[in-house]
């Protein structure tokens, strides 16, 4: 396998050494070279270095202490802004401003920012991906100067790591893939997919730290609650709108 | 950089060699170590290799020919319905058929196939991304018999090359990548970074091809127009509330 993928995990802790200007320009080359729809780039990468913006961002990022501590923060963006206004100066009427098109160009920053983050773990680094990205979106724009038509999809920090962690576990293959079409699953099934995990220290340790019996109501009831999840989803929702992604 | 970030092109023409099945297996597992939504692969990879099937699928994807030529075609996923079947069977309640985990679960789908791809690439094989994906939701899910919380994102088809293509150009790295913030793009900049592709051959036999004046008006008249977007936005989002991502 390649080695960056199979050696893959989420570092946190990082060193202050700065990274090298041909070092990022690589990683963020090897980002442009990903796949993306009709090769319209319908992404943006922002790399925030400065100390002060990154004490901006990090209440964004429910103030990870990662965001203050990593070298290099990227936030990869939805991007229809850029493509729109060279259609608009090329006497073409862009109608990129829907849903389909928001989702099309979140797809084009996802594999633009696992290619960064592949190439980064290539030159030793160490990166973790926030998902607190969406949580904060109208906020970040706010301090990174987003356009209309420019959305923050995901943040990954980089940097050389102080400390490493063990490979996290992952369902077995069988619970993710599907031959030929979708098999849906059975109680016995979804028992059998868990089984390792549920039985493991971890597991063992999130239910003692938590006082819950199951590690699913650890998830729901603590690390991602449904009140939390529908609030987030509409300023979320609402955010796209604002950003003009609803013109349909 | 990366080898297979750096030689990366789509690929939309294969030899019938068959991808053995440990190969197959290595390009899932590549899949699978990819970051996701804290650790609950809000993803599905659905592999048809079935000709039937594949023949099923082709209108989905404009009768591309290389989704019945290719000998595998992975259809990535966002999927909350097996976390959530975990959650119901284990006293938990799962609240995450709203908006945000729509994205969060495409977010997860994106990176697992960029991972995926890679690591057919690293086998000799050759991609390539269909983006009609989004705009047949709704008939994909039909025929792979995708269940509510399950919506496809993107497909890959996969198989070993029989001819090969150059690199294609990207814009010049300073049109994705803004320092700090993002910086607005006037009219100048906007010549400046498209100067080099608006004066290609490539650009310059589209123009004839199509009879048109701007190669941005080759984008928005011809390859993927107003109309259109709309509808298909209209239809993408409509299936994505009949999965019941939209409890919100």
């Amino acid at each position: 396998m390649i080695k960056e993928i199979a050696d893959h995990r989420s570092i946190r802790s990082f060193s202050s050494e700065p990274i090298a200007e041909q070092v990022l320009e690589e990683i963020l080359l090897a980002a442009t070279r990903a796949s993306n729809t009709g090769n319209m780039q319908l992404y943006s990468i922002v790399v925030t270095t400065d100390e002060s913006i990154k004490k901006e961002l990090a209440p964004c990022h429910f103030n990870q202490p990662m965001v203050t501590a990593a070298p290099v923060v990227m936030t990869f963006c939805a991007d229809i802004n850029r493509f729109s206004k060279w259609c608009k100066e090329r006497d073409a009427e862009p109608q990129y401003d829907n849903f389909m098109w928001f989702i099309s160009a979140t797809v084009d920053a996802m594999l633009a920012s696992q290619n960064a983050s592949l190439e980064a773990e290539a030159h030793g680094l160490g990166i973790c991906y926030l998902g607190t990205t969406l949580y904060s979106g109208d906020k970040i724009s706010e301090i990174l100067h987003l356009p209309n038509g420019v959305v923050p999809i995901m943040t990954v920090v980089m940097g050389y790591p102080s400390d490493t962690s063990p490979l996290t576990d992952r369902l077995p293959l069988r619970a993710v893939v599907h031959r030929e079409k979708y098999n849906d699953y059975d109680r016995a099934t979804i028992d059998d997919l868990w089984r390792e995990c549920e039985a493991s220290e971890l597991t063992a340790r999130l239910l003692q730290q938590n006082g819950e019996q199951t590690l699913a109501q650890v998830f729901t009831r603590h690390r991602y609650k449904g009140e939390d999840n529908v609030a987030m989803s509409r300023t979320l929702l609402a955010h796209i709108k604002a950003k003009g992604f609803f013109n349909q």
